[in-house]
């Protein structure tokens, strides 16, 4: 099984010929699609759309994922394997969110009998990545494929900072399509805001209460929820929370405990 | 075999978690998504588009749709069996198309050990529907996941009304991508429109024309054509018609057979 | 193995319903989805993204390909054998790009046998079309849906003509999702740019630079590139080419070497 997370979008070849090449490798792969709209060139979307993803896939899976601006430089082709699944990407930080969550082991796939020929210069996805997937999916083992390595790029990835006694400054990780925005706050770490009194500051506005599902809310107010991600969203009922709040990702969410 | 029809849109992580919970439970599951580009929220659309696609597929296909603006509260999982193909989704009345069409059983997927554990308040697609269908797919008989029940919910779905002696007024249920409007007028009922001269007013419009294909009319003209929906559909030839009559979902459509 | 190209969009039920008339057919079929979203009508766009794509897949493919502005005239349905692969759709020069590429042989699906019956006049793609290609992913020949033809359509794809004693007057064939504008200059037959200096006029701007990469060049600075299409495109590193030169599909592309 291979799923698939890129920025190629769908209107041009690039996503069908990307699993044309896995097959012709590997004509009994499972293909899956998670999303290729990641935002062109936006390697942190990219990195948790990926870490949201992949467990909910059979052990075993391998997770091609290309968001990839530096193609064709010599950012290196890499091999990760974590929680007994298989990530295929480029090394330029692509992986980092599942670096924080899971023992992992890195590859770098320097084998270039493994890559499809002539490797174009601006379409790895087709010519390195997708080939290695392939060959993965049909069983060869990472170790054939290339050495470990430890000096792969990880990218920082922003947790809410506290600021005060009881308060702490995070971000908007993501706006799904519902308008729900995915704030940095783990819903593990925060797990208090179920039990006291509590204010968010996102925008203009403060949101003072926790819901436990979208609907319980009246349509159109705002809330902060326990989302399905692992953190905590702000959201509101039938309605776009980013729109009504005018934010975007990477805008600011104050919580004090009261 | 198992269809997607979702409001999930494409670029988030969900429609791909959904694939990766089906094929957690029955790996051999071959997915076919139909789409995730439900309008949010729209029940009616997710409805029309159902009754639009199942019978085409093989007889014992699972069809997971899930367009649940109340998930997490108390609304039921279903499962709809109907005309030798099954249906997982939300008790809102997605299925009122597929009720009017076909006799049908439908049962309360009471039993949560078919459920993904532990279960969330925000994502069922993920955590209640996709299993159901995995295991469905993979063999486990509805009877299995839950008892029947009767007073599931069945939404309205509007009829042309008839307002003269030889006049009815419907409206627009769908505007597909070419700007086609699908009408809620049956074409066996109003077959007669092929026969004698008819008027159809539609925004500021009359049409009087139908018309076997939509390449027949002068480019830009606007006419009446028996969709393969199963329903005439107000078009226009290599044109948007919605676009050109500015109609959206829902507009009325008057018919007067003359 | 079936791949699919169309222009149904993926909001309709158009793209499922023709998976489920091919799986209807042939349940044992593994179906790809280049892309459902050729604008709207534009034969030769479909026929660019099939040349992109289809030799990136193995051998014994059956593609797809379905953008049918007549839909429902007496246009033929056609079966393409070219460089071992199959290929299915309307006679209307979708395959225009192939002929000039590829030793090919054409046949008139003629035999209604094989269609799905009743036949609308509306959705070929469905009943006609996706049938045909169910019948070729199971085994059966080209032979047997229908005869051989030499009449077929083949549109005019446009090349550089030579407008000076070292200059060529092109056009952009297709922006991509990132704005890269690819061009109508193969690749091969101008190399003499990654050797020579050379002109390109693009919009109200000189290019002058060759680059091997996106990422070589700072950002937003604009180039050209051999793209991994087999043709010379204008780029911008991290940015829309299209967009900061104000170009569209068909705007023109002057060549000229110093």
């Amino acid at each position: 099984m291979v799923t698939l997370l890129t920025d190629f979008g769908t209107r041009d070849h690039f996503a069908g010929v990307l699993q044309g090449a896995i097959l012709s490798v590997c004509p009994a792969a499972k293909i899956v699609e998670i999303t290729h709209e990641v935002t062109a060139f936006d390697i942190l979307e990219g990195a948790f759309l990926l870490a949201q993803s992949w467990r909910y896939f059979p052990n075993g899976t391998v997770h091609l994922a290309v968001v990839d601006p530096g193609v064709g430089t010599n950012r290196r082709p890499m091999i990760v394997e974590a929680g007994g699944h298989f990530f295929v990407g480029p090394d330029n930080g692509l992986f980092s969110m599942l670096y924080l969550e899971e023992e992992h082991t890195v590859r770098h796939a320097s084998d270039e009998r493994f890559f499809r020929h002539p490797v174009s210069a601006t379409f790895h996805g087709r010519d390195v990545f997708a080939p290695l997937a392939g060959h993965l999916a049909c069983g060869v083992s990472p170790a054939e494929l290339g050495s470990l390595i430890d000096d792969y790029m990880r990218l920082p990835i922003e947790k809410p900072v506290r600021t005060a006694r009881r308060g702490w400054t995070g971000a908007v990780l993501k706006i799904d399509r519902f308008g729900n925005m995915i704030t940095n706050f783990r819903a593990d770490e925060f797990a208090r805001v179920h039990q006291q009194p509590f204010e968010v500051l996102a925008g203009l506005q403060a949101i003072e209460k926790v819901e436990k599902n979208y609907a319980s809310a009246a349509p159109g107010e705002i809330f902060f929820i326990e989302g399905s991600s692992g953190y905590f969203e702000i959201a509101a009922s039938q309605a776009s929370a980013a729109k009504l709040l005018g934010c975007a990702v990477g805008a600011p969410i104050e919580l004090r405990l009261l």
